[in-house]
């Protein structure tokens, strides 16, 4: 079988490329190619793997040769983060509007129906003054997106639902809850500083946390968003149930609790780098996010949300470790 | 004030021009000029209008020269309708969705912030298997559209909402219930037939319902769509609350509700002339649909629903016998 990964140079991407190719299987089948398509190079590790090719460049001007390429299974993640989207409207259009609705029609004038996973994300929820907010989003909630990123995801969720309905894709969308912790640097996410306030310290350096420790919100680690994403894939229809998007399970911590665990993992030394900051900007955008979740649905399909705080901060320990970063990027620890 | 109505030479459309012009004012301002955009020509009283302008083509080629026209209000009302949606998805992404997207961007790239009353539909509502499906529908319930209709409207809903957040429009949205009773032809909708099984015996023609007597329905008629697409027009932003989609009022009822009132009105004879003869299609169709609606934030508005269906019919005989088509409409009185 024969997978196209688009945004397969970013973090996820190739994370979910090298969970399948360590595999080697996806729904039982042997995996024969891997097609990563990023505006960026991708990894040396996978640009090297002798299953993997690759494209470099806008999704928008691929979407005909990556269909024709005929891949059964596509994860389609290419995004413009919501930073970058609030800073750049056209952007925004371009990378998370139009480029999946180019790769939705490809599929169609192709007459090639793959299985197709879009990640969509937990950004769709917001409170607006007409609607009853919640606080805390399960399946069945309103998405009222309070950001052009939020609302480029929900529109796509919806394509991705009557593109299936209609026969031209199999089609699934699973919201994605924020993902901690992410390596490398800050990115134009508002929600960035949630893998600051851990990856930083850890490397010995400040953190600054811009909201108070008193905010909540839904996180998942990154290996329990890719195993999401592939058992979103692996789903029978029936299984998935509906059309429409499926809320990935998030383990809901607040602020203070994931600084507790940053402690009991590394010590009160490096919990001790984080400092508070109030930066109103982007506290008025994570006032405007759930403060939880939960996800019946995912459930169903035997998706739990990662029991503990701690062992996300230790799957990222592992994660650098294993990526032979453990002298720079885990400094910090001192041990 | 200038005023742009797309789809102005519709049946909505055109009686919103008349009601408009009728009145003379808009949110207390006089108006001075009325632009019609259409399809199709506009009707001839419209177009012999001192204050009407009108353009007749494709929306998505005269937006811009639409937008330098610089009007105050928009009513956006172009649509193809459900069956042609679904027969033609094509037409459906052109009309409804590409068309809404380019007139935004024209408003967006002209800085010019008008006041847009976006025309969504019930139709953004349905069962998913994924999702409660409460039936009767409200301003919260999870819309999970069943035809690309529904989900351009609703894809339409979302982008007017960030357009008015990022202060290129101030834009609103409102859900329009099922609108009966219709003139003329039976249209490319599946609810056609619910303006069809009171027009065509109050006419003297038989009328075939396809679906059972039991199945129910938010309707409305034409009279309190124009009405709620004005007061959602001259609603203070605070007064609408929030960004996303308004419902208006529907009145809730069955087939037989509706002939129970025909007959009342019109008598036994007249409701004899409507047969039951079951059309899988749209039985299946409709079966999809909402059973009944609420419309909190449009009560708070002050709108409400018709209070019964006998006012309904009455409407549309007034407005037959008003359009001098007394003999030839409504021969099936037969008084």
């Amino acid at each position: 079988m024969k997978i196209l990964i688009t945004g397969g140079g970013g973090f996820l991407g190739a994370r979910l490329a090298r969970t399948l190719l360590a595999g080697g299987q996806l729904d039982g089948q042997d995996i024969d190619a891997v097609m990563l398509a990023d505006q960026q190079a991708v990894p040396s590790d996978l640009q090297a793997h002798a299953l993997v090719q690759s494209v470099t460049g806008p999704l928008l001007s691929q979407v005909d040769d990556l269909v024709a390429w005929q891949p059964d299974a596509v994860f389609h993640l290419a995004s413009a983060v919501s930073g970058e989207c609030e800073a750049d409207f056209d952007l925004g259009l371009r990378s998370n509007l139009d480029s999946t609705r180019a790769l939705l029609d490809a599929f169609r004038h192709a007459g090639h129906k793959a299985r197709f996973v879009f990640s969509s994300s937990v950004a769709v929820y917001g409170p607006d003054a007409g609607h009853h907010w919640p606080g805390v989003i399960g399946d069945d909630t309103l998405p009222t997106p309070q950001t052009s990123y939020g609302t480029h995801k929900l529109i796509c969720e919806h394509l991705v639902a009557d593109y299936t309905r209609k026969g031209y894709i199999d089609g699934r969308s699973a919201r994605l809850m924020t993902v901690t912790v992410r390596p490398g640097r800050p990115n134009g996410a508002a929600s960035s500083f949630f893998s600051g306030i851990i990856r930083e310290p850890l490397a010995g350096e400040v953190a600054i946390c811009p909201v108070a420790a008193n905010v909540s919100h839904p996180v998942a680690s990154p290996g329990k968003t890719i195993e999401g994403l592939i058992k979103v894939y692996e789903a029978s229809r029936e299984a998935y149930r509906g059309r429409t998007a499926m809320n990935l399970p998030g383990l809901n911590v607040t602020v203070a609790q994931m600084l507790d665990a940053l402690e009991a993992v590394a010590g009160p030394a490096v919990r001790a780098l984080v400092k508070f900051e109030r930066n109103a900007q982007i506290a008025d955008i994570v006032a405007n996010w759930s403060q939880g979740a939960t996800a019946e649905r995912a459930a169903q399909l035997g998706l739990m949300p990662d029991p503990d705080f701690q062992t996300i901060i230790r799957q990222y320990m592992a994660d650098c470790q294993q990526a032979g970063l453990s002298a720079t990027a885990l400094k910090g620890l001192g041990t």
